[in-house]
């Protein structure tokens, strides 16, 4: 069984839909960020950065945390969702990275600046609007010549870019900047058919 | 022969050190970041993201951007650095994808407020100089247990990491930050006696 610790946030839900996608068992067990759990002695033991998500494989004993390691991990596990070699699964390494390194990043910086931030720092809303924007026509482009973000197949980078986008369009009320995206939004509403995906993101505020 | 697309930032450090540590031949081929060298449509087919560095592996055919994905694409092609399977290789997945997407984006934007941006904007240079902080004392905490960032061996999370610390203290003129990080300092210098290191801090400008 893995154990994952998680809240309902879009990281969180990278793991959850992952675990669904893969048919996997796993427990739930929240970690609320919002009264400050992910700084509990017993979860940094295994999140030493403080951040949800994470998973205990009790069958390894082998504990993961940051996402791009936790898929990578499950889909290793599994056979799943990542190409065992070849060009197909660097091009899946390329883009989970990229939304590691990029958009994860830069659009929790936009959310910062848009809807959380206690005053108005018009210099840095304007800075992370625009590299949310240049972030989206990369993955407009992308999705203008393949079926999923690393090519013909749905994998492991899909699973982590579906739940940003939603966060973007939703709590971060970005919704403007998606009016141009056709491909986003065509890859959107058909990764969001999926059953396990609409499973995985329901998942984090109730242990299981 | 692998060819390196890249200049002399912490990104692309990383991948030269990579290259030299696992001592693969490879040729060199600048990108001029600081003249728009990056949105060249040659190098945008095979970068679409615009960022250096990228590989083309001539051997296989396959081409690598993302330094996460890069430094997992050389250390499989080697197998160096990166164990194969078990707990040691999603340790190493782990810190590597925390430099990626913490570390990496992160120290990015201090930078940024620090030094690059055209105006002074307090309440983003505080975020981000805070958020460097608490990183930081994640690494003093891993480095005070182990001898290197994944466990007691060299691996690409600390191929990851070292070029960062470094462009922290000098190009962003942080030094300061790094006064109550004496684990971090001594795994710097130990890092940085490594030939191939050293080696590798010196690539990107001029073509080989
Ligand atoms: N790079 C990390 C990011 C994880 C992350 O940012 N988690 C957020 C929720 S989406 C969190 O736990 N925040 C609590 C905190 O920072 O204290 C990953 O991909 O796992
Ligand atoms: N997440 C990327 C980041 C690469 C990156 O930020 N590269 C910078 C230099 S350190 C760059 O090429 N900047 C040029 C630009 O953004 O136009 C990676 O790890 O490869």
């Amino acid at each position: 069984m893995i154990v994952l610790h998680t809240w309902t946030t879009p990281n969180g839900f990278k793991a959850s839909i992952a675990l669904e996608e893969m048919g996997l068992p796993y427990k739930v067990r929240p970690v609320n960020i919002g009264a400050d759990e992910q700084f509990h002695p017993d979860f940094l033991k295994i999140s030493p950065n403080n951040k949800i998500p994470a998973i205990v494989d009790e069958e390894t004993g082998i504990s993961v945390f940051e996402t791009g390691a936790i898929l990578v991990y499950l889909a290793e596990k599994t056979g799943k969702f990542l190409p065992a070699s070849g060009e197909g699964r660097y091009k899946v390494l390329e883009w989970l990275n990229w939304q590691m390194g990029g958009l994860g990043p830069m659009f929790g910086q936009l959310g910062h600046f848009a809807v959380f931030a206690p005053e108005k720092v018009p210099y840095a809303l304007n800075r992370y609007t625009n590299e949310a924007k240049r972030l989206l026509g990369v993955l407009e482009t992308q999705l203008s010549k393949h079926a999923y973000v690393a090519g013909d197949d749905f994998t492991i980078a899909d699973m982590a870019i579906y739940p940003w986008i939603n966060t973007l369009r939703t709590f971060y009320q970005q919704e403007a900047l998606l009016t141009d995206t056709p491909h986003i939004r065509a890859w959107f509403d058909k990764v969001g058919t999926r059953p396990a995906v609409q499973k995985g993101m329901t998942v984090g505020k109730t242990a299981t």
